[in-house]
């Protein structure tokens, strides 16, 4: 079985967003009980991570280490169409992940206590960002 | 065809281990024989990672490149509650991978000859780690 | 269904190599119109991206990132029987992907419009890059 749907996210600006919800309702919508749950961020400016979900300190510091590793407006950077962070922005990207698979068991995901699932945006503006859910399995 | 399964490893503290023969019993075990292999570590603090197999130099290199891009205790992490390796475990597990997948084929993961399957301990103390494995295909 | 197939690429040396066309072919060659396209590379010097299609000036500022980040020759690293960038291109697919998803639907990959897939060679001389890609689906 598979079941496929589009998720759209509007973001005010850089940082984590908890999607964690969203993507268990895509999972019951499925019907499906076992098997794989596949996300896919379609941009590559924004991108998905998993990350512990209890602390929202762990996001800021996970935020601040980033600035400083892939600083914006960085001399190193040619690129820079779209402003300061829009470099920056794929660069995180690529460190991170635009694809995420997580289990599926019992019809529900199958995370760890202190996992969450979260749509990352790296660009300092507001952004729509559409996620592709792809649910396989019995 | 879907098989499922946990497998629990008790890590020694921080570093790389081997994890590649317990991956391919599961796969064996589920008799399928082309598809997908897909794991997931249900964890914030540590990761997976396909690594060169040959040379324990290698993931010692990796480990001590790590050690220097995100160090314990640095000043830059307020998320401490577990020590100094706390947060650099997070940040390191954002920077590798929580799911990783490997092609099943005529019943084996079809890795490349160097290619190994590591379980990324990122804490310096000893852990329990689970790993959900989903084998699908036919 | 299951489609399976490898590709086999050759390198001209470091640096991003779209193969977007290459993946969609295998897509149409499967016949299945909804699902996921797997894919994974058989080396560990050597991974896969998804990155910003239209400007190349972002590949290279990519490149020059990395560079930066994980320096040729570096006195950090102990493992360097191939030369000063035989570690670095570990490091480089370490932060990067060896496998990666793609979600299918109607027939076709699923991407964004700004997205491409990339091979991104790790090492300075030309290689032959295996990549196994696995379509699932109906």
């Amino acid at each position: 079985m598979i079941h496929q749907q589009k998720l759209r996210f509007s973001t005010r600006g850089r940082g984590t967003y908890n999607i964690s919800d969203k993507i268990e309702d895509c999972v019951k919508k499925s019907g499906i009980k076992s098997g794989i749950c596949h996300l896919f961020i379609q941009h590559t400016s924004a991108s998905l991570i998993m990350c512990e979900n209890a602390d929202v300190t762990v996001r800021e510091d996970l935020n601040r280490f980033m600035a400083k590793l892939v600083p914006d407006g960085s001399p190193l950077f040619r690129h820079q169409d779209e402003g300061p962070d829009d470099m920056p922005a794929h660069v995180r990207t690529t460190l991170t992940q635009t694809s995420l698979s997580i289990p599926v068991s019992k019809g529900r995901c199958d995370l760890g206590t202190w996992q969450g699932i979260y749509l990352w945006e790296h660009r300092t503006n507001y952004h729509k960002r559409n996620i592709a859910v792809t649910v396989m399995g019995e």
